[in-house]
């Protein structure tokens, strides 16, 4: 069927691409006119403006945003302007949630119908297919599967069950906003499973501590066994034996597995990790709900703390162990 | 090769028969007889008494024990009593990694090696194979090869390096203890992993809290914007698609979608969740090193609530609390 | 000065007879007559109705609403109609402080002054003071000054430095908004501290664990030396000794004390508990701003936990540990 | 009495002068002959020796040591071969208890008893007088009882209970190790509560995040409504009001307050906090009891990470981040 895609970054691209190759037909359109060309010559039909895009569409329409977060809902309400009863808007980025539920009720007035699509899957969804979590209006969802299937893995990546989209990579999960509720808590999973991965590595590496020679002062914790840390593990064979068999087996381990196998030291990162918002979300839904939910906190604020946020929090414990017990700060 | 095992539960009987399987010979001992006897109809050499167990073995011998972890030192050393140089105990359980270390250090003196084999797999171990990791002395661990070999998952799970045991799912990572030291972080780690999953759910299975009646009381928050919250989300779909291109599939999500598949309520559990000892050898060997864990602790305790072992807490903080204002605990 | 209090609750009554006592003149009103009677017996004006109380008010009036979170925004606004330029409305509650933003920015359009107060003492406040937490114009805050001084412990309470409404227990801290806003983040951290005390005292009272016989099954962890967990701690004598010259003394470990003494196993109490909202929305704050905040929003799940929130995410992890190893489920 | 005292650093020296003060007779020994000498001009009887110190007090002796945990058990055995039955030992240091468990058991075999005191009070217990959690044998901490009384804090500093010297500062808590036991959960609740103000103390630090500005990429979450964060909060004087009447006033509290006066901006500290190792000792504990202590942990683990231990972590989860999705880490 036809599509109209709108943003050809990364992810917007590698989907149009994924979508032709199983014969559908797309118009795309981007800021960047070079990002256009570049599809264009791919097979796909380039818009100029928004305008020309809107107009090379066939009624009813159905228009894909693949946008950054912070001007999605802006950008939505553009388009949907220039659209008309019986159309469809779907928003497969990383906003909140809260602006689906919104834009769902917002554009339901007109008899447009808001999709939002929390779509997992990386630089690696090209090959692999996209893992979608759709909201949205029923007939809509149902009227786009031809291209939720083709983004999908679909059947063969695991025994499919007849009817069934979820075992073949995509799932209605309800009304707008529910994609990307689904795929919010996703994130925040994520999150917490990177921590235990990588908490547990840094334990590994530490294996050795009986080996090294410590400060021996009074604010430096002696390590009363040395005889039990005399380890020197290699990381990297640890994550590929885990990959067979174990009961930690996962995508990220493979991931984790490759990138030790290439850079065993990591020296190429620094250790500043980021955070999109959704981790933030799944912890205000948590609240809201009063639902536990520290192992996610915890993943959460360790990436504030990797970007040294909690160094005013640090300085004053030094500075309250100065004032009781005249503890002078050991440097670095 | 002959391999005797003492030890016929679960997992030592099931090892046995996937070693069977792959032609090797097997003695087996165990002081429940029908699990000895059960054995020997599967082929395998039933023996009598530990003397009887010995004495069937060619020499150098290969014990492998698959015990309770409270008893293994104990049994160790009786069967380490028995054996020559040259021969070789292999621990397989869940034992502390420290006892590994002791042990080899131990039975070194006599000639004897020790191997200790962290081994994950479970009760799909027989089918899927088990991850290995594997401490001791490296010419006893090369001489096991072959058991090894049969016992873990072998090639074609993934794609395999020559020469690499690791990317056939068996690992050698040190001296005697390094196997269960691995395993013990493997067991930290798969903590943290559950914890992240078992979050997840249960905010999705709270997305429906904007439909319910909350009590109007100064004890209970008010949820602001109820309008958010009125998703019914199908937890095994989710779990499924999950498990197809999303950055969070992994076999724990695996069986997390059959166990929801199954039972969507999960009415057949309680909620009070053990923990065997290597969660809590993880946290110890993080707070020797100094290395920080607080995802893999939090998840650990956690279990702990779940037992109901923070209502002495948890009481004191209603006793604070009606102190200083007076507030009186709601009942459930 | 003459101040019109609107909610007559605990606090509320409270702080009118903390404020007549101190020779201030107190107009009040409340939808229950009887707290009105009740107030109006020990010397203060009574009003019948949200008219009558306002026209018994002197201008430039100064109103002081002590009500539940839950319509304070409602109130306020109902008041504000029945004012003129130049009045002030303070809200004492337990707001959320965004409210006080957006009021704040509301009634500045017709020349009202909003202010908030967040307050803290509890039912010992009639007596100790009152800390007080304000946002606000300054002309305002400055108008209220005998109010403010009056309700807050005043100066003997420690050393006073001159000019310093601070040391006298109430500041200024910022504009609309500032009060609560400071306030929420002191519950914020009232939760990390009971969490602490609670914890530490729930260790102590598990200074026996050896002496106990515990379960000898797969899902026990043993107790591996129970000779170091042979005491059988007085905890009220704990508390006590600890108010007197140690390092975590304070007001919180005074009541903790008393509780102790009066109840040592707290057998009055289920361990149900409540949180009312100021520490959720610290970690809102926390995690807008980007702040790490592990303890603060530790100890409040662990609120969450008390009541039974995480019994989903507990059913689920017994359902994977039962689906990878086949563990049964202990009963408690 | 007479008591000799080991150990002459800044606690074991102004112990001296404490009891000094109240008459009692202090026999003093150090290996530094200078602290020695610097007592003896303020009345103590300077030893050159061990044997000297032992020789010079009077049967039984009451021997206390106040020395660095790493060597303290190894003196305690060199003091207690040159002493008598009907002899006391005392470890006033921060020693793990199950040393105190051990030593006792040892030193009973000869009649001598240890008496293990866990003293808080830091610099200031010269003036304020010591916390003191005492575990020994009965007779022997009562002979001990105006030693204990005189370096206590004493009536009058808190409502004195006839006969309870937990009111007036000074505990006997159980058998050899309960004082080290008591004074470790201490510890570990001292670092929860430091914590709790640091974190909260930071989140007020960001209250004015809405008025800079943020990075608009792709790695930055945008703070979404930045009209809630354009507070500039006075920290020292918020620490100061706080002290006054409100729930969370302590004595941590005041010094957090005089150390912000001080150094609004905490300059003169760089942030890396250590530990000893109480707190480290409590977590143990509490995984050996199944007492959950995530608050504890958690602020244990901060510390770790304020001096660099999560950054192998930390660059794991960039080299993740970068694995799925191409994310290349931010510069800070």
């Amino acid at each position: 069927m036809q599509l109209g895609m709108m943003g050809l970054g990364r992810m917007g691209a590698n989907m149009v691409r994924r979508l032709m190759r199983d014969g559908h037909d797309c118009v795309v359109y981007d800021i960047n006119a070079a990002a256009v060309a570049d599809l264009a010559g791919d097979g796909a039909t380039g818009a100029g403006s928004l305008q020309d895009f809107v107009s090379r569409l066939e009624k009813p329409r159905a228009v894909w945003l693949m946008l950054p977060a912070a001007i999605t809902g802006k950008v939505v309400r553009q388009v949907a302007a220039l659209l008309e009863e019986g159309d469809i808007v779907i928003d497969g980025g990383n906003s909140n949630y809260r602006d689906g539920v919104d834009l769902g009720a917002e554009l339901a007035t007109r008899g447009i119908s808001f999709v939002d699509v929390g779509t997992s899957g990386g630089v690696w969804g090209l090959e692999r297919g996209y893992c979608l979590m759709i909201g949205g209006p029923k007939d809509a969802v149902q009227r786009l599967d031809p291209i939720l299937a083709s983004l999908a893995p679909g059947a063969g990546t695991a025994p499919e069950v007849p009817g069934d989209t979820a075992s073949r990579g995509y799932l209605h999960c309800g009304p707008s906003g529910a994609g990307h509720f689904v795929k919010m808590v996703h994130n925040g999973i994520e999150y917490g499973l990177m921590a235990a991965y990588a908490e547990g590595f840094n334990i590994l590496q530490a294996a050795d501590a009986g080996t090294k020679a410590r400060a021996a002062d009074a604010e430096t914790t002696p390590l009363a066994e040395p005889q039990y840390y005399q380890f020197d593990i290699d990381l990297a064979a640890v994550a590929e034996v885990w990959r067979h068999g174990s009961v930690i087996g996962s995508w990220l381990l493979d991931l984790t597995a490759g990138a030790l196998k290439d850079d065993p030291d990591l020296k190429t990162f620094g250790g500043r990790v980021s955070d999109s918002g959704e981790g933030r979300w799944t912890l205000k839904a948590a609240i809201d709900t009063g639902v536990p939910a520290p192992v996610l906190s915890t993943a959460l604020f360790d990436r504030f703390s990797s970007r040294g946020e909690s160094e005013f929090a640090d300085k004053l414990l030094s500075a309250m162990r100065y004032a009781f017990g005249g503890h002078v700060e050991k440097k670095g």
